[in-house]
């Protein structure tokens, strides 16, 4: 793998401050993880004509506050401002929407597409920038991910973004239903709009 | 099949000027699927300890308007004071919640119970009354569904009416997930109420 370096952090920190940051922040799993979406949010952005350096960044950033302790989310969510609809919601919501919080605070990263990137990739939006949708597929389709159809999203993704966007969105609905698990309304609002073919 | 009769019919018009206006309403086809979601409903009310006779009526009402044309709903829609983005659905969507305008104008139906239970057996919704429930699910599981599925359909509901709400509202999303369906924002509030199980 060549050397991690971000040309531009977008923050008064360094490119290796913020790469030793959030190795301190995970396990080695996760950080495994960063990297390969990082290299594959620059793919994707080298693909649509974004910026790459900025694109591998968000990606690398994206899961940043996946690992901080649940008391420390509610703690956070009762205090910064956020919707007190969240405290009914798990880490698998909060590492994006509330997530942009610790990466202000520790990475201190405050560009507003970067932020939106990371508050939208759990859950997809109806609204998504070409950052977004980046960052929302590199997670999707990392060369880590093993999961039925992850070869199809790949191909798809590749050959056309917003069908990728298109395409997840409709596989995680199934996915959620078929485990009878709650579902953000975002993400169904997402899905109306990315999803739907014409009927 | 024992002939059609409703005790009460909740309208000033008499069960069989009610039956003849629902009969001229719709096809063969139709009307049949219209009795047998009424006798389903009735069976339903008996297991639930809910009235019997008013749960039939609501069965048997609940597609009254199921093939007026589509300009007529429009124009109801438009004229009427209903969400104007029910314009951007269609009839699968409006005969449920925009039917209520015909039945309570050509049935003259004006019982609150039995319009919402119309109201709500396409879409389901967050709050359901008993009622709702029976006509919601007899509608999914009546003598003449036949889909890969609706033996467990049956066999949940009868065991236990909220059970089968859940199982119908998870089916629904996948099968209209699988379709890339547009799917109405009510029916996923729903899901997450009633078919999500604690993770």
């Amino acid at each position: 793998m060549t050397e991690l370096v971000f040309k531009k952090t977008y923050s008064p920190l360094s490119s290796s401050e913020i790469i030793a940051k959030e190795k301190s922040n995970m396990d080695e799993q996760r950080f495994a993880h960063c990297v390969r979406v990082s290299s594959t949010a620059q793919k994707l952005a080298e693909l649509n004509g974004y910026d790459q350096d900025k694109a591998a960044l968000a990606g690398f950033v994206h899961d940043y506050a996946k690992q901080v302790p649940v008391s420390e989310y509610r703690e956070v969510i009762k205090t910064q401002g956020f919707d007190p609809d969240l405290l009914n919601w798990n880490r698998a919501i909060w590492h994006g929407i509330v997530g942009t919080y610790f990466i202000k605070r520790d990475l201190q990263i405050t560009d507003p597409e970067i932020l939106t990137a990371v508050d939208r990739h759990t859950t997809g939006d109806v609204q998504m920038t070409t950052l977004d949708k980046i960052v929302f597929m590199a997670d999707f389709i990392e060369p880590g991910r093993d999961f039925p159809g992850v070869e199809e999203a790949r191909k798809i993704t590749f050959a056309n973004l917003d069908q990728g966007v298109a395409f997840q969105l409709a596989h995680s609905l199934e996915f959620l239903v078929e485990k009878r698990s709650k579902i953000y309304p975002r993400t169904f609002a997402a899905y109306n709009v990315w999803s739907v073919e014409e009927n």
